[in-house]
């Protein structure tokens, strides 16, 4: 095997080129000209090592290197090219770039394989255009239905499909991803966390991919005059929140097991620093890869809100917001990425992501697997996300090897 | 004596016709035509009654009842006019009407006093047009210097000085309020507390206002991906900042004495659901009338906020903003107002103030005392507000008997 790091080095800087916001961190939206410069390059990338192009429904691209097998399902690796609004140089690129990296060595060096390899471009992964993650890859698995993306639009009201459009994406396979036609799908990203860093790993194994409840929590109080009214004849509505929240941090810590909770909003009214709250506002984040345990959580959490409010005689409200079902990746693909990974010397570490990939979309349909590789500081979405191109190269070499033996 | 509250009734009625918000309680700011309006009905009642009006430096109306000796100085009585946004029909006006009501007991009963009595409307005490508390009393008393006017400017722009002339007010007396020509200063106003209405008391005698501490506190953590971040891995702002503000509730309910402690602002940043806060600022009042349990109030949550982040590694700033000195009000007074009231068989309490008053800034030149009485639910400053008639008319027989007492 031949990584060459230097090229990887290349294709992360010639895409970073592309950026809307050049004076802080990196911006590259969903279908911008930046995006579509950055998606370009890759393309001309991948047809130099003479793969087949198609545009996909949903808006991401493939490039396939085909098997000897002509009706063998196909083994994927890719990710996605879009970032957040002042986001870093790594988030998406890295598993996009190792993807082409790869597929060019296979090329290179005529590595033989009976199923067809393809790269993948997902479009619209961070959801930070049109404020719906997983997208492209969404629609392109159905587990979004196309009739619902007229009503998805961009702060300026463009739909998905007049973006696409606008942008000069042709979709030439209309077609779904089908699970028979898919052995695997595989994908290197940064952590986004500091665990493989601590622990002093440069590979990290996916296990599973968090479930998320997201809830707004609101409770109610009178809103008093900070001056006149006693302490013990207050109806303070910050003053249950704080003791909300700090539980909120306390139980995630005595149930451990990879649960994390945050809240990351909050607003109290009437907001004036002379009159007691009256009503206040904040948002609950809660994952966790196994159902049960987040579930566990969320049952603590509320009843924790309950006896706070009450004992406090205050109102409050649990919304429950979106939700992401937790993902069980191939233990298949662990083991064999962490056979490949022990080959090379490579301390990996079998983990769990906090965080939602394109990737958890393919588990129930093929064998999916996830490579991490370590985020200095675990600094991510801003522009300090930093990781050491040695490490990119080290994961990049493990999708390899685990990418050949599969379509073998 | 022959307080009429039929009379008190009509005025309050009156007063509150003139109202820029039907649809929402009352809004009389400071000069605006609804203010111009109800300070027109009032001077036109005062006038009926004989008295002599001067529009007095500051934007505040002075209407005397001349004593018999010509050199005494004056018994002044009074309250305000303005609201704040979206006020109660009370808040300043019961003030103002039962001075009214006590000047026609003592004009019809012919009730002799060697010693003026004044009548006084002071301008915008709640600072809700020019953002400025006590300005009318701050101005007239000399504690704000004419010169620093010119920048005390409503959101629009417009100066104090330009809107009182907007208004039509002609200062005809441009002398300021000298001590010498101040025997008392006596102030009816609602509780905006329920402190009386838990007592059972009809009459608060106000021994002091509360000293006033205004602080900004900002906590610095660290803003990290709230999925990839383990729980000990976290610098989370607003958990520092949660736990602060229950310490703040804790400390004031330790302390006692008076201690009243809100945190009535809070903002995270970044302030989405799905991200660590990395910056809190929250603002922070603290009341107390004795200035030396109120700096180890102080002294104690400051201490607090240093613990709590140092403990959590995180980074805080501690801004104080203003401050008022607590004010003791005569003793005097009290004892005089404490016995008009035993005489009338009025349950009456001794009270402290939380809010500040006008009557504070007459503290140091005068005698100055306050009747409160009780606000239903301790509500103020809302259309919510409210004091039975029947409890106003009581405040006057004690304004009025105080004042012809200490007039005689």
């Amino acid at each position: 095997m031949a990584v060459q790091i230097e090229r990887i080095r290349k294709d992360i800087d010639f895409i970073n080129k592309f950026n809307a916001s050049p004076e802080r961190g990196i911006t590259r939206q969903t279908f911008s000209k930046e995006y579509q410069a950055a998606v370009d390059y890759v393309v001309k990338e991948l047809k130099y090592i003479g793969t087949e192009i198609s545009y996909c429904r949903g808006g991401n691209i493939k490039a396939r290197l085909p098997g000897t097998d002509g009706n063998a399902p196909a083994v994927m690796m890719g990710s996605h090219l879009d970032t957040v609004v002042h986001g870093g140089r790594f988030d998406g690129v890295v598993g996009v770039v190792t993807a082409l990296e790869a597929a060019r060595v296979i090329t290179e060096q005529k590595i033989a394989h009976r199923l067809p390899i393809d790269v993948v471009v997902f479009a619209e992964e961070e959801g930070s255009r049109f404020n719906w993650g997983l997208l492209g890859s969404s629609i392109w698995t159905g587990q979004l239905d196309h009739s619902r993306l007229e009503n998805i639009k961009d702060s300026g009201g463009v739909t998905y499909p007049e973006a696409t459009a606008r942008a000069g994406f042709e979709v030439s396979d209309e077609s779904m991803l089908e699970p028979e036609k898919l052995r695997a799908m595989l994908e290197v990203h940064i952590e986004q966390g500091a665990v493989l860093e601590k622990k002093g790993c440069r590979i990290g194994l996916v296990e599973a991919i968090a479930g998320i409840k997201h809830f707004d929590i609101t409770i109610t109080g009178r809103a008093d005059h900070a001056g006149t009214t006693p302490m013990d004849a207050r109806a303070d509505a910050l003053q249950a929140a704080a003791r909300i929240i700090a539980s909120v941090e306390d139980i995630a810590q005595e149930i451990g097991a990879h649960t994390v909770a945050t809240v990351g909003r909050i607003a109290c009214e009437p907001g004036q620093s002379n009159v007691i709250p009256g009503i206040v506002r904040f948002s609950l984040d809660v994952r966790n890869p196994d159902e049960t345990v987040l579930n566990s959580a969320i049952t603590t959490i509320n009843q924790t809100v309950k006896d706070i409010c009450d004992n406090r005689h205050l109102g409050f409200e649990i919304t429950p917001l979106g939700s992401v079902q937790p993902v069980s990746l191939s233990g298949e693909i662990v083991d064999l990425m962490e056979e490949k990974a022990r080959e090379k010397n490579i301390r990996s570490l079998r983990i769990v992501s906090g965080a939602g990939h394109d990737t958890a979309l393919f588990a129930e349909l093929a064998a999916a697997g996830m490579i991490f590789v370590p985020s200095a500081n675990g600094r991510s979405h801003c522009p300090e996300e930093f990781t050491r191109l040695e490490d990119i190269g080290l994961g990049c070499e493990v999708l390899l090897s685990t990418v050949t033996a599969l379509a073998a």
